[in-house]
């Protein structure tokens, strides 16, 4: 191995954090790595927070101490999240994604990597600090949205089945309701997806009235997992909700299937976060 | 805007280029936000690629010429994904997994968003020459590993699903035969998932005989869209293979329920790719 040069040192401590967000890494591991002193290892490191904070990536937290080091917390911005919001308004209100019933076409939106990945930045960004030991969410459309954010907060994913399946091994079950069409439904986890009391992030693609949501709570409740928040892409505006603490993207205020068009606006995420 | 130091400048510009793999970014893009000269990025760009493949991480690709600039190719080293392999094929053996009937319990390892990550750059390396349109999968489990190969693609994801829904829009659908329990069952796809004439990557979890995959590849075909390749993360030794021409992480040799046992080996994968 070549003696490492302060450029190429930079590259690498730049790639390494990125990959592993969330992730406490020992000063040490990076002094040893580059054959470096401690203190250059830190000028460089506050040159790497720096350039993050300033172009809205993210932050390095320093943990002092002997069991200390650096962890990458991947941000983004209020204003670029508002960016990334109104790009999903516009899409959303294009009148050709109107379906029989009312209902929205939006796995073209969901099958964009690149939005996708933009949107779980955000619930990770905005669920940093909630110490979140799980992602979870619903078969199937949520799974890619839970997925991006999981990465972003170095954590594992639960995805509940709407049936349970010979693959989940036992499960435990709970009895839904659909808040909007009065439909029975069942949503099982398996149990060896997620540990007793973990902290749990739900994360889903579109709300009505808040059934599902609600079901997830319930089923949260049965491995005495505690739900730190809810992160919905697009939700609707609706007469009785059945889930009141969750934050959204974008809000459908009207789809009206006649005249063939759909309203949208900013979802309440941005009455919470200025 | 303060100006850029070269120290910045190395940081950013491997942030950028992580964050968007297989995308060209004409050098003047750098130019213009740097204030530099050409050949002082072009110089910086050049440690970038030295540093990228002495880790294994990638190269960066320069196209020369007016509509050039560089493009960041995401690569695992095949020693690497041998190692990945060799882990998966350790948790894979874990008598714990067998469930009734001789499935296997997989949904902690797909739960894994950083393995999950890891086996998508593993697919993405070994395709990257492929000049993927799209990453196809079939709902449930294959979900994430298609995100998360699509990702480092820069690349959209299309998702087949098991029965219409609604949400789809006006779907393409064909019946299938499952190979090993000759159960009956459909495949469909919105016709706006994935536009004609596409190459497109199939990507899955779980694979025995190979029903499944070989309706997703007739499938395709009412899209006139071509397989480039098939990558699944687990397959079985079978005696009647529907499906040849795949690459896959890890091979089940065998399942013995009553004494409680699994063997595993590595995949085809390491047989093409040495």
């Amino acid at each position: 191995m070549k003696k490492w040069k302060r450029s190429a040192r930079l590259v690498d401590m730049t790639r390494r954090l990125l990959d592993q967000p969330h992730r406490l890494i020992p000063l040490n591991t990076f002094v040893e790595r580059y054959e470096a002193a401690k203190s250059s290892i830190s000028e460089d490191l506050a040159i790497l927070h720096d350039v993050f904070q300033q172009e809205g990536a993210g932050i390095l937290e320093t943990v002092s101490g002997a069991a200390g080091g650096v962890r990458y917390i991947p941000k983004v911005e209020v204003g670029k999240s508002k960016e990334i919001a109104h790009y999903l308004c516009r899409e959303l209100q294009n009148p050709a994604r109107i379906l029989p019933g009312g209902y929205l076409f939006l796995s073209d939106l969901l099958g964009d990597a690149s939005l996708v990945r933009d949107i779980g930045r955000i619930w990770a960004s905005y669920f940093a600090d909630h110490r979140v030991d799980a992602v979870v969410t619903v078969e199937t459309k949520g799974i890619p949205l839970a997925y991006a954010t999981a990465s972003h907060l170095d954590a594992p994913v639960a995805i509940i089945r709407r049936d349970s399946r010979i693959t989940e091994g036992s499960v435990v079950t709970i009895n839904t309701v659909s808040g909007s069409s009065k439909r029975l439904g069942s949503l099982s986890l398996s149990r060896r997806s997620l540990h007793e009391g973990a902290r749990v992030l739900i994360v889903d693609d579109f709300m009505k009235a808040g059934g599902t949501v609600q079901g997830m709570v319930d089923l949260m409740a049965e491995f005495n997992a505690e739900v730190v928040g809810v992160g919905i892409m697009a939700d609707t505006r609706v007469e009785e909700r059945l889930v009141e603490n969750y934050v959204s993207l974008a809000t459908v205020t009207e789809v009206n299937v006649k005249e063939k068009k759909i309203r949208i606006q900013p979802g309440n995420l941005f009455e919470y976060w200025r």
